[in-house]
């Protein structure tokens, strides 16, 4: 079992990576007579609620739990109001702690409803798929969508302990695997050279999801994701590092619609876009670019722009995203593989060829 | 114009008490091209929403308002998100400052839409009724209510700064100043003898809306709270002391149904049954109480319990209250007046006697 500590102003609190956690006793900050909510949905419950809620009852917890409907178009305030109503149904007070049991939108949500519940109670991370372990469950954002824009409604809210059983992938659907070593790939090319190498040499068995590598690999990206985050936790500054790729990411997601192609794919080809960008305002060298290609192709990811989307679809949803300030485009480039670095000022016809140069030839 | 600052361990803000500070363009923090949302009522945007428009113009702001329907049974996540419907339709970001112009509805609501917005933006308050700006607007607790539970729903949030005209005390209906008046009696009560006495002395011209009196009033009011609050924001120990009278006073309230007795109505006879219950453990003499009882009556303040409540009534309400750790009343007691105790184990046969004390007589 790995361990990596998150370092906050005010609190530390403990990442636990292995197999078979679900299992293990000694890992929950929980003891006799105390009174969890699980937070998951009918897909996650079915493979491993049973086995969760024997543990806790082994480690004597009273439990109740409430199962949100499956979806990214279900992580609304309507959702976070059915947590709301079942802990209040059940009396549940200031000392009762959440558990998150799912992907990133369960732990999203409960974390938000763990945040707001009488104004904050403890929240545990049981992250289910490989972009919450990398990601989503580490780093204290918490957030549902409005009808009018995703995460818009939140709270920064750290967990007492996150619980990652690397042995939850073996039911993701492989689709889900690759998007989450979208993210992983990010971390090498962003902040770790080293780890980048690292991949490049281990790729083949994260895909075969070996257990030992993914475990390594897991507790690396959270390590740098919690470097990052204990630096500069109310992301002001280097914080948006993590984003590479993301704008141009969340253009495609918009254009296509949520939910067709999936985020890890869409970052996947946005940071192929930022890093040809990086290239042509001769900061990557080439060769580093297409190392970068190649590992996302290894990874099963898209490299190229959606055969339906053409290069000036991008510009308007990507000025509206939330990291404009003042209408100027921002965008966390590549200084080298192994370091980004955020470029404002930068000419909008080098963001279109980039686009370009990343799109399918025929168009 | 009076100033008090709030000191907490991130950050200090202003509180600004003074007449005609709606006009004032130097209180506020905001400067030309600057964005905010007020959020209000149709009832407070009546008497004030023009003057307070005006004022934001001369400095330059870009102004957008949202009204909320009028009462405490719209303090609802669905009142929450017609602020966050507002926010997206006109594309406000992360610096834009939601500005709250009403009494403690309004106040909690905008409040909790600031500390969820994108995950937090600045926030101004501008209470106006006597509650808001004794009590509601210090502290940072945002929050609003869910069917089954009253301010279940929150966070801690600070302002930017709080603005108190005092002038906005002349349209509000007597019997809400009276209601005010409580919270104020309860400072004295609890933390300041000095301050309790000086109210016996001017409780008259503050009935009677004297400017200068009020002001004055409403500064130590919130150098009280906000002392309090910066020893304990999280609300772990001394800020219980603020809760003088609320337990009795919150059973009250839920057994006529809210809305029918003020909470200010009721926390001044739970305080009179609070002073009765600490006479009769021997903390408080007999002279303290009758003192307690003469300031609330003379603010036109109940002091004994509804006709249609009975003592046995009160209990099941008092038990259930979130106070209440492991099943144990714990209440705020008085060791003498300008001094506030937390007393656990107390024997339910003396706190029934108290409330008897405190009804009808021919109960
Ligand atoms: N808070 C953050 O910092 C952060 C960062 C990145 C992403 N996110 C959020 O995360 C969400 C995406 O998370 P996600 O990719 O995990 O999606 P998800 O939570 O929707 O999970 C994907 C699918 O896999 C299923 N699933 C989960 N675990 C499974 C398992 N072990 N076996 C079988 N099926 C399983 C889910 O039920 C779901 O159908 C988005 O809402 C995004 O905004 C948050
Ligand atoms: N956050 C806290 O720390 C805290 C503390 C105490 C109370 N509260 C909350 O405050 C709320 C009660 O606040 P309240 O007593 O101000 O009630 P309120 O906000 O409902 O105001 C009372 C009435 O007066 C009207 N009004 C407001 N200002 C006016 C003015 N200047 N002239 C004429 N009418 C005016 C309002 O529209 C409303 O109809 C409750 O929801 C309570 O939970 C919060
Ligand atoms: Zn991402
Ligand atoms: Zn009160």
């Amino acid at each position: 079992m790995l361990c990596v500590n998150v370092e906050l102003k005010e609190r530390r609190y403990p990442i636990h990576i292995g197999a078979n956690l679900l299992k293990d006793t000694t890992v929950y900050p929980l003891k006799k007579g105390d009174k969890v909510m699980i937070v998951s949905n009918p897909t996650v419950a079915e493979y491993y609620l049973p086995e969760l809620t024997e543990t806790l009852q082994a480690i004597g917890c009273q439990i109740s739990k409430v199962l949100l409907p499956d979806g990214e178009k279900y992580k609304t305030l309507d959702s976070l109001n059915l947590i709301f109503t079942a802990l209040l149904e059940e009396n549940h007070g200031r000392d009762t702690t959440i558990i998150a049991l799912g992907g990133g939108v369960i732990g999203d949500v409960a974390g938000y409803a763990a945040a707001s519940y009488q104004r904050g109670i403890p929240f545990i991370q049981i992250p289910t798929t490989l972009l919450a372990q990398v990601d989503s469950s580490v780093g204290g954002k918490t957030a549902v969508n409005h009808a009018l824009g995703k995460n818009m409604i939140g709270a920064f809210y750290q967990p007492v302990a996150v619980i990652i059983d690397s042995m939850t992938l073996n039911t993701l659907p492989k689709r889900e695997i690759n998007a989450g070593l979208a993210e992983v790939i990010k971390y090498g090319a962003i902040a770790d050279a080293d780890f980048f190498q690292w991949l490049e040499q281990h790729i083949d068995e994260l895909v075969a999801l070996n257990q030992s590598t993914l475990q390594t690999c897991i507790s690396r990206c959270c390590q740098i994701k919690a470097e990052v985050v204990a630096r500069d936790e109310k992301e002001k500054g280097e914080r948006a590092h993590l984003n590479l790729g993301h704008t141009f990411g969340h253009a495609i997601e918009t254009h296509l619609g949520y939910g067709n192609w999936l985020h890890g794919e869409a970052v996947a080809v946005g940071m192929m876009m930022a890093a040809v960008l990086s290239e042509k305002l001769g900061k990557l060298s080439k060769q580093e670019a297409a190392r970068l290609e190649k590992l996302l192709a290894r990874a099963n990811l898209p490299t190229l722009s959606p055969d339906s989307m053409q290069a000036q679809d991008y510009l308007p949803h990507m000025l509206r995203d939330k990291k404009v300030l003042g209408g100027k485009l921002r965008l966390v480039l590549l200084e080298t593989l192994g370091r980004a670095y955020v470029a404002s000022d930068i000419d909008n016809q080098a963001v279109l060829e980039a686009i370009r140069t990343c799109s399918q030839p025929d168009q």
